[in-house]
């Protein structure tokens, strides 16, 4: 009834019940990159989430999304822009928050259905 | 299957899916006004995207909140306390976060049911 | 069709609906404690408000944590890691966030099912 995606313990990647995907927080692998590559690769990892969840990011219903700095507000959107599938795209929030480590420069948290 | 409310390819206002309205962040219309007005235009606005999804105030289960400074707390509350249903109050936590445009004094990302 | 766990007009501490329990930030009793005491009270708080909404721990499918400085982190994650069931760890974000009153040192926004 509930799955567990990449469980270490403190936190799985994401949780599937009920028919939904709730996802953690997702960051970039290269937290020395710039926002947009940062952006690229979390939204990449969220890709990957998704597909082993069973669904994809047209499912994806809302995600809040934490910037360092809204200096990178649009080229983060740029990135955002052109991985969402414009027939829907999410129910969104975007603020600036300080992450868990100093290089992150972007984190998205995601909610799916299948 | 999901229902967007005023998808403009980046975000929808709302997404409808699973019997659950998924509500991106609102902000109010007047970015000049005080915390009161933007908070009174930010709900009227939760109130017409939940009537357009087929629910209602009282349905929110769920609310974050996010303002400029905590200094805005209770001319916050005041407005908040005021278009909540006494009934059933959803589950709510309220934060300082560095919104998008620099005049928002206050953000409010719902989660209702039909 | 909606349960509300210790509603005061303003919030309640969860709402039931849909088989999900929506909780608000819950946060500690004593908020001149550290944080780890600050976590360990929290985690109590949301333990009692599933056991009344008819879940627990191991059916937590996501948790935002807030934290006042990044320089709590470990401590928090301490606690954090004794209390989850590590047969399965909710999906979990954790970012800086000025909280509603200066004492506080986390405030914990989980999301369950029954």
């Amino acid at each position: 009834m509930m799955k567990h995606i990449d469980n270490n313990g403190r936190r799985s990647r994401a949780v599937v019940a009920n028919g939904t995907v709730y996802m953690g927080g997702q960051v970039a692998d290269d937290w020395t990159a710039d926002v947009a590559t940062q952006t690229r690769q979390a939204l990449a990892r969220i890709d990957a989430i998704l597909a082993e969840a069973g669904s994809d990011r047209s499912k994806v219903v809302s995600a809040q999304i934490w910037l360092k700095t809204m200096d990178d507000y649009e080229a983060m959107n740029a990135v955002w822009d052109a991985w969402v599938d414009p027939a829907g795209a999410p129910a969104r929030s975007c603020g600036v928050v300080e992450m868990a480590h100093e290089g992150l420069r972007v984190e998205i948290i995601p909610t799916a259905i299948l």
